[in-house]
Formats: C-alpha cells, structure tokens, sequence
C-alpha cells in the first residue's frame, strides 16, 4: 500500500516538487502546470514530444522527460487523466516551433482532455498531432485495434518518437514513426493483487489469493480470464502466445522487447519470467533487440507484470537503439575500450582450478598420509555426529554435527579421487576447497580456509618435515583467524587450535618428532576445548543464548580438538619420525 | 510476495538465467559460478572490482556490473552468502592481471566467505583487497562504525570504487577510494513491511500495520523503534537527522544522496519524501550532486526506504560523477546540444495565454451578447441540476447536473471578469477553457471545446453575421465529434447538437434571421434529445447499463437542448435580426 504522503490531495503536487528536486538536471517546472519540459526547454525547430495521464505510473511520465525521449510532460491525479488546460499549458511551454506531438495511452479522459487541449493549441497556430498508444491485446479484439488501452507499450512508442524528434525529423515524420510503433506494439499483462491509493486503507481491487487474472489493466480494469497461479515457465507461455498471436506479416524477426513489473513484483521474478519468455521468443523465431526487465510504467504498489513487443523495422530500430538520457531511464553512448585477451581468461578460470604440477617424490608420499588424515577425520565426526549437534544446539541451531559430516564426507571423496601424482600442497587446496563449499555454515568455510592455507603452505615440490607441518598449521590458524575475526577466549574453534599451534611450535623447538609432537599438542587442545564451557560466546551472538550457553563447551572447538586426536592417530601410525 | 518462480530451490539459478538473457550486452556466465564478469572479462591491466552477496537486492549485484562499476558479482541464494568457492571462481575470472578488489556488505557469511576467497586467490598468487560497507548508522554505535552492516550507502562505495579502477586507478588506489567512501557514507532505513521468500507462503517478518520501523536492516535484521507511522515530511525529518548525525569535520556540504526503495516502496512516495529531506539537507548545507531516486538496492518486496548521504572530497566527486554503462544503472555521456531561446518561451507560456488584441466594435458588441448568454447557459442548467442528475444516474454516475453547474458558474465568473474591450473570439476561448477545467468530466471537456472552437472561428475582428455564428456552431461541433469520438445516434450531446446545427443551417439558407433560425433548431435538438430515450449508450459503457438505460434520454442531450433554447431566448431579446 502507498504509505510515504502527507495530505492525500496534495500527493501529485509532492511528487512533482520531490522529482524536481532530485532532477533539477533533466526537467524543469511550468508555472502553474501540473507536469514538466526538460531543463532549458526545446530547442529551437525540434518537434516536441508530450506525453502524460495519470500519476501514479513512474517512470511514466516525468521519469522518461529528457534528451531523446519526452520534451514535455502532464501529470493528473492518481490514475486520472489531467485537465485540458493542463495539457495545453505544458504543450505550449514545450512547444520549440516544430509543432507537438501528444501522445499518451488510449483512455476516454486522456482522448478528450489532449484532444481539446489540441483544439485549442491549433487554434493558436501550434500544429498539432496526437498518436494515442493502443498496445493492450487483452483490452479489445484484433479487430477493434483501435479501442485498446496503451499499458506498458507506451514506453516503447514514446522511446521511439522521442529518439526522431531528437534527430530532428519533422512533425509528419514523427507522428508517422509513432503510428508504425504503436501499429507493430502488442502487450499483454497479468495481476496478482492490487495497489492502494494514497490515503485508502484499502486497495483499489483484489485478486483472490492464488490467483492471477490476464488482462488486467493498469488502473485494474477488469481482465479476460481468471486463472490459479501457475509455474512462472507456464506464465511465460500465456505471455509469449498472447503477445505473438498478431504478428504482422513480413516481420523481420527484431523486436524490441519489455518485460515491465508494475511495482510489487520483484525484479528476480521478473528475471525468472525473462529466461523462459525469451527462450519461446527465440524459438518462435524472434530477436529481441536491446530488451529491458524492469520498472517502466507501475502502477503504484500493484503486483503484476506485462510483455510487450515492438516488431523493428530498420527505423524503428534505429530510433529504439538511439541514445537517451532522463531521470529513469538512460541510454547511453559510454566509451567501451576494446577488452585484451580476457575471454580468454574467463574461460581458463573456468577450468577446475590448478592442475597437478609435477609434484615432489616426498610431496607425494605426504598427500598419501593426508588421505588417510582426512579419511580418520570423516570417521572420528561422522561418530560423534550427534554429539556435536547437542552441544551446538545449546547456543545455537544445532546443525554442528551434521554440517562437519556432510563437509568430510566430501573432503574425503575429492581426496580419494583426485590424481594419485598430485602433492600434498594440490590435494589439501582442493580438500579445502570442498570441505568449504560442502559443509555450510560458519565452521565449514573455516575448516575450509585453515586447509587451503595449510596446503598452500605445504607446496608439492619442497620436502614435508615437522617444521614445515607447523609452519602451515601456524600459517592456516592465522589465514582462519583473519578471515573469521574471533580472538582467543571467543568460544570459537580457535580456543583449541590456537593452544594446539602453539603447544605443538613448542614441543618441536624443544626436539620431539612430529607424531609424539603433534599427541601432546591435541591433548592440550582437548583440554582447552573442554575449559571453553566457561566463557561466553564472542559478541555477535544473540544475547539471551550467550548466557544459556555458560557451562557447555563449544562445538566447534570440541570438533577441533577431536579432529586433530584423531590425525595425531593416523601420524602416530604412519610413523612419521622426522 | 514472492510468486513468480518455478522451482524455489533453483529460484537463484534462473535468475541468472534472466540476467545473461536479457543483458547478454553487459554480463556474461562464469562455468560452473554463481555470478557474472563483464561481457568480454576485465580489460588486461585493470584493476577488477568484484561484488557480491546473497541474491534478493537487485539491481545489487548483477544489474551494476559493467562499464564503470563491477566487473564481477558473486550471488548467492535469496539473503545468503555465496559460498567461498563461487567468490574464487568469479573473482578468478574477473582478473586482469592487476589484483581484485572485494567489496560486500558488512554480514559475517560475506565476511567469512570473500574472506576465504581472497586466501586462496592470494595464495595464488593475485593480489586481493577486501573493503566491506558499514553505512547502516542504526545497526552499531558510532564508536563501532566496524561492526555496522552494509545497506544501500553500498551502492555508492561499489560505484566510486569501479570508476577509479575504470580511469586506470591501481590497486591500493582503489583500496584507499573504496575506504575513503564508506568511511564518508552514512544510511539510515525504515520498513513498513516484510518480504516474502520464494516458496514460503508467510512474510519473512512483519511490521504491525500503521507501525514503522526504524533502523531495520535488509533482511529484517531487528531495527531500533518502533513508531506509529507518520506523515512523509517527519518521516524525512527523522531519516535526514539520522544521516546527519555523524558529519565529518571539514566537509564541503557536496554530498552523493540516495533514496532508495526497498521494493513495495514506489517512487512517487519516493518523491514525496525526497522533496522534504531535500529541503532539510538543504538547511543543513548539504548540497547534493547528482542524488538518485529509485530501487537500487532491494530486498524483494519489502516496503521500506532508507537515505544514504556519501561526502564527496574532489576525488570521490569525480568518480561518484564519472559514466558507467550497466544492466540497471546508467550514466551516460549524451551530446546535449545548447537549448536556444527555450527558456523564454517556457515563460512566455507560462503567462495566462493570449491577452485580448485589439477587437474590433462589432466583435466586443457580440462578445457583450456572448456574456448575457453564458449568464442564461448557466442559469437554465443550475435550475436543473437536480432532474439531470436523476437522469445520468440512470446509465451513469449521476453527477452530470452537478458538473455542468459548476463549469457554468466558473465560466460565468471568467466571462464576467474578461476585459471589456475583449472581442467575442477571445472572450468564448477563456469561457471554453475555463468551463473544461472546472466541470470535470467528459461533459465539460466537451463543451470546453465546442466554445473554445466555436470562439476561434468567429476571433475578436471579423464582423458576427448570422453565417458566420452557423460556421462557428458547425466547427464548434467538428471538434467536439473529433475529441469525443462519438457518432450521431451513440446516445450523447451529438444527438441533440448535430440536428441543431444542420437545422441552423437549414434556416438561414433559407433566409430566416437568426433569432427565429436559433429557436427554430433549439425546438428541433429538443426533440432530438427526446428521442435519444430510444437509443442505446456508445460502445464502452458497461453492458449491464447500457440494457438499464434504454426508455431514458441521455443526460448530455437534455442539458445542450436546455442551453440551446436559454441562448435562444436571449439572442430574441437582444433582437440579433442579422
């Protein structure tokens, strides 16, 4: 519903104080007019081009008033046509001597008020044209073309006429050009549920939940057929056939194409629209040239959306294409540079990342006990599964277990599966890589880091020893910590991984080997993991679960310390001495 | 709500289906990532600006990637990180050569993501850089700016920092740019509603109705207070406060400003609100530079709004300004040819239109004849107001009584007041215009024409005969049949106006004077509007009403009958023999 204004009756003269205000660049206003004409006015000899009707369609109207578009535009009320002597005021102001042209969508209020207003501007020697768009397939038959509403193919017509007064065709020329766009525009549009005006609590029509009605206009006049909700791929095609069932013999194909949301539905789902839509168009043999999803003609806060085509010929096309520049819609002509080798590049990321590199003999037989070391890993979580997601779900959503598991299991896949040539530094990078995609959550992409660092570290040409192995667990704890923000005494896995680095720096400097090294180091991990049950979780957290979660450890640095007991096993077996 | 979609689960993915079909223009698919490169890929040498976060705030990411802004985006699902190997994949193929830039909003999932990525591009060997927004004063106090999330004010850090790295800027150029700008970049949001995630049936959080909530961030993260709502000038009170609240020292005043939509939020409330936060910034010193109305950083249909104020030094200035060419966002460099003598014509215009020239004797004597007329016009119709009424609500709304009374009366006060030296021309155009304004209705702009038609043609010099008034009578109703569209027997003013004129015709070709011709054709438009009983309404009334409508003359007949005969009797007494 519409809920920014302050007295409902003044909405209109806000809107156009906020649009002036924010694009004093584009448009300025009439004296007492309801509406605008570019800033500085038309130049001398230019057609002008008027566009309006009622308020409430933004970018319709005052959003598409600048260079190539429109010249002039008139405002009524909220989906109200605006007075003769409304339109006549902004049209001669707009006048640049070439004559004018009115266009607008075909409703009786909008005909009657430009068409007086056309009377009287003629009868002051401004010739004066009118092409009142009819691009609404649902609102009349085929043949009765001419009494169909204008909904968002009024976009297309005026972007097309306003690009030839631009270049400065003449007043025939571009009332004929707007003729043949709006005889080659056919729309068709949906709704879903209705706006509210300013000031209403209640919106201007319903459309029964679940829903949509074909046809509907954009100030919710009735539509031709009520439908339950459907697939948005089976929504494309009730679009696409609509729109496609009058195409004009002898079309070349280039259509400029829109999909317009009408303010409540969103601009995935228009994108979602989009895939399908185009991809009937194509194989209905269309091209759409230049196509916009978007905004272009709303109405309000109305959930709904529109398919418009232009058919193009080559002039059509050439004023579609034309470069315009106005506060909601631009088109512009910004210097592209020509781009060196870089598809190139795109492609070769693509490609899994880092082929196995001629690794190191003793590279190799490192990525073997690894295996082994993610494989324990996998077991020891996978067994203590449950575990872990009781003690998460003390402070948190109790997922722990279950995301550590998942993440394993993959690590461990790729692990088994990647090139048996490949060296420690290549399998625990792509382990990580795995682990993190895999797992989910928080400790998932941090596992992730602290492995690819680890990996990294390790390389696939220099020889494994102790001091490298805690060169990369220090070098991976810090890449964690870096990219999680926790500190020591957080209640995070770091309260384990860090007592463990340090623990294990300590017992090599002090001459043990790596496995005995690496158990002492995992013991004091356990034990720091077991003491994290009296700290409070680092700030972030919700406060409540914070203090609910004093006196249970936490599951991350549980799983850490289980994890590195359960490698120490695996070194301890391998024997790795040195 | 959310309701176009097929799958939920694969809603992201067709998004980007959307996205690469629409704007294969600007962006292109990286195999196997969630995200987009520019068309082509970075230029060699260029520094890459990679964005991201979850899917659900379009135009953020994927519609500001291209020329001058992104060269990347990473999305992940609806509100959700993008795992840390989809940032690795895009940011790979996003590099030129020359280090990549990341940049999100301040959310821990992004953090940690973006975070692990720039590890592993760095271990790689590309120079990575992370600068997450914090513009959302109301999520964290201002002495842990650190810790506030990213909101809209995002927009204008991604924008600055892709126009550095697009003018050649290096990497720690763009580093410190994009940390200058977020550190000058303050927003403050309010929300009214919540979104509707793709697939769930309820909203992700409501806002009790007549409620506004402020300081709610973009997914729903809880705001600060809740208000009752209010009109749209304190509402931007409180918004520009907010924003205001942490200016830096020694600020020019120049300021990027951004009024962004949240989604249900549409532009003419927009513009409501920005008209008064403009007037606000405006006393405070502040003055925006090219300020931006609209959906630049959504959260589906959410119905909210937030301000965003970036203070611009001449560096930021110029890169806040610079082009950019990108699926939603652009910023062209359109030739704007000089505007000559425009300006004056839009003043001239504005001035009330067509001060009396100098009318001849005999065309102010008649315009003193076109007064008493006008007089009895609205006298014989006020006297029967209430049985026009009756008859209209048959087949209408019943105000037609009430608003030809109320166009009469107008037009009797502007004939009263015309200079009296104005010729009869001039004084019908005022009467028609004035008449059309102020009846409201297709009525009244109908007759605003035939007078104003019926003024032009006998101007303010030309000799008032009787020919000359049936001329007048006969283009007067020429441009009403062209405005209105009806044909005689549609069961309008035509039917009683069309027989009136052809027997006016009638008459004095046959060499009656015209009092007696003009009464004669008035008792014949009596009839005629009679008769109309008989006919059914013109197409594009209701059905159901047209049926009910038979067996009673149409409104608009009775009423020109009625002001036939009054004009009648006083061109009778006037003794008009010519």
């Amino acid at each position: 519903m519409t809920r920014i204004y302050n007295d409902p009756s003044a909405f209109k003269e806000e809107v156009m104080e906020g649009v002036v205000t924010a694009y004093p660049r584009y448009v300025e206003r009439v004296p007492r007019a309801a509406g605008f004409v570019r800033r500085g006015g038309t130049r001398d000899g230019k057609v002008s081009l008027v566009i309006g009707g009622g308020s409430g369609h933004y970018p319709s109207y005052s959003g598409v008033t600048g260079y190539g578009f429109a010249d002039g535009c008139v405002l009524g009320d909220v989906f109200t046509s605006p007075s003769t002597e409304q339109v006549y005021r902004i049209a001669r102001a707009a006048d640049g001597g070439a004559g004018v042209l009115l266009s607008f969508g075909n409703y009786a209020g909008d005909r009657l008020n430009f068409g007086a207003a056309r009377e009287r501007l003629l009868s002051e020697g401004i010739d004066t044209r009118i092409v009142y768009v009819t691009d609404d397939v649902a609102s009349a038959p085929s043949d009765e073309a001419d009494k169909r509403r204008g909904i968002a193919g009024t976009f297309t017509v005026y972007k097309i006429g306003g690009a030839a007064a631009e270049r400065g065709a003449d007043l025939d020329t571009v009332e004929r050009v707007m003729r043949a766009a709006n005889a080659a525009t056919f729309s068709f549009g949906v709704a879903f549920a209705g706006c509210t005006l300013p000031g209403s609590r209640e919106p201007l029509f319903r459309v029964a939940p679940g829903q949509t009605e074909f046809g509907l206009g954009i100030h919710g006049e009735p539509g031709i057929r009520t439908e339950p909700s459907m697939p948005a791929r089976e929504l494309a095609g009730a679009l696409v056939s609509s729109v496609l069932e009058e195409r004009p013999v002898g079309t070349s194909g280039r259509a400029a194409v829109l999909l317009n949301g009408l303010g409540a539905t969103k601009y995935e789902e228009l994108f979602v629209l989009y895939g399908h839509a185009a991809r009937l168009l194509s194989e209905a043999g269309v091209e759409p040239v230049l196509p916009e999803v978007g905004e272009l003609v709303t109405s309000l806060d109305m959930a709904g959306c529109s398919l418009s085509i232009t058919w193009l010929d080559e002039e059509l096309e050439e004023y579609w294409t034309a470069p315009t520049d106005t506060p909601a819609f631009r088109r512009g002509s910004v210097p592209v540079e020509p781009v060196t080798n870089a598809r190139r590049r795109v492609a070769d990321a693509a490609e899994t990342a880092a082929e196995a590199t001629a690794a190191s003999e003793l590279s190799v037989a490192a990525a073997a006990v690894a295996r082994r070391c993610v494989a324990a890993m996998a077991d020891v979580v996978v067994a203590n599964q449950e575990r872990l997601g009781q003690i998460d779900a003390v402070a948190g959503d109790g997922d722990h277990g279950l995301g550590m598991s998942r993440g394993l299991l993959a690590a461990r896949d790729i692990a088994d599966t990647t090139d048996a040539r490949a060296g420690v530094g290549t399998l625990l990078q792509r382990v990580g890589a795995e682990f993190g995609d895999k797992a989910g959550g928080t400790s998932g992409v941090l596992w992730g880091i602290l492995l690819s660092a680890a990996g990294s570290c390790l390389g696939d040409s220099e020889p494994v020893d102790a001091q490298r192995v805690a060169v990369a667990a220090r070098q991976g704890a810090d890449a964690l910590q870096r990219a999680g923000g926790a500190q020591l005494g957080d209640k995070t896995m770091l309260d384990a991984l860090l007592p463990f680095v340090g623990d294990l720096e300590g017992q090599l400097a002090a001459g043990t080997s790596l496995a005995p090294a690496w158990e002492a180091a995992a013991a004091t991990a356990t034990t720091a993991a077991d003491a994290t049950a009296a700290l409070k979780p680092r700030m972030g957290r919700a406060r409540p679960l914070a203090e609910r979660s004093i006196g249970t450890p936490d599951a991350g640095a549980i799983s850490m310390a289980l994890i590195l007991t359960a490698v120490g096993e695996v070194l301890r077996t391998e024997d790795c001495a040195h």
